[in-house]
């Protein structure tokens, strides 16, 4: 029998997504998720520390992008335009993964430990949109309001494109809310 | 031996306190902190779950005097106005608590489980006036953004307050921090 797995982890990630939507987050196991997958537990456990990792895996990545595209934005961008463009460059990844997107918030959406996790993510996700605003030489507070801004009008924007069955793609929901930011923050 | 306690859950606050900071938060025992403020295990389980509940049993005080000061804001104040006004009416409860608000921010931001704690609690706290916003009529994204606006202000301010030794108090702290999100939201 052939060793190669085929991205196994995406098939982990798919089997654990649609058994976590089918019988809840708590109620699922390693086992049945490798079992549904086709794969090993140790291959599972080759890819994911445990069931709760295999909705955060992608987070690193999403880091990575972010950050990638904050240190690329041109030299005279200001620090909002900096993070939102670079939350705009998200869509394509997010585009062809709608339908997983939404069955992921939606399992997260219902545990009070996932939902704490997500939160946790996102903080570390505006800690690192800081440090890399602070690599292109933006002082403190600047930098860490200019983060955290850029994570809750991602955040409100993500929560809007998973949930809406109209066709507007991310990164117009990423305008719509910052916007949305600008007007509030102006108390206008 | 009068059963009367005079303030025990301060006493405990104080007396954990000082031992997270001399030996750390993870060398601390709810026994040692019972000790130290001259009181049982069994007082110490009546006012707090476990150790680490000690360090935010005052967040429940905090949110209820937010909540109702945006509720009590006039009918007239702009959402950020309302949330602002909140904020900078925390003011005199901190004021009287300066050096133990530094030392718990010591003691939190030394530890992983406890910054993710205050993390999330931060994160209910911003739920919590998102809700109160609604009630005044505010719909969202706007309740949610203005109320992650708001706790940024105070994150920002609040670090800045217990860090710094000149005599500037909150409210003031939390007016500059404002007026810097501002900027950088509108890309300035």
């Amino acid at each position: 029998m052939a060793r190669w797995e085929p991205d196994s982890q995406g098939r982990l990630f798919q089997a654990a997504l649609a058994l976590y939507a089918e019988r809840g987050f708590e109620n699922t196991t390693v086992a049945e998720i490798a079992a549904r997958a086709g794969l090993t537990e140790r291959t599972f456990f080759r890819h994911f520390a445990d069931k709760r990792e295999v909705l955060f895996s992608g987070g690193g990545a999403l880091e990575e992008l972010l950050v990638s595209a904050v240190e690329a934005a041109p030299a005279t961008a200001s620090p909002i335009d900096a993070i939102t463009t670079a939350l705009e460059a998200t869509g394509p990844m997010f585009e062809e993964r709608r339908a997983s997107s939404r069955q992921r918030q939606q399992v997260i959406d219902a545990n009070t430990e996932l939902r704490e996790r997500e939160l946790i993510k996102l903080a570390s996700l505006a800690s690192a949109l800081a440090d890399a605003l602070r690599r292109r030489g933006i002082a403190d507070p600047a930098a860490t309001l200019t983060a955290e801004a850029g994570v809750a009008v991602f955040r409100v924007a993500f929560a809007r494109w998973v949930s809406e069955s109209d066709s507007r793609g991310l990164p117009e929901h990423i305008r719509e809310s910052l916007s949305e930011l600008q007007t509030v923050t102006a108390g206008r």
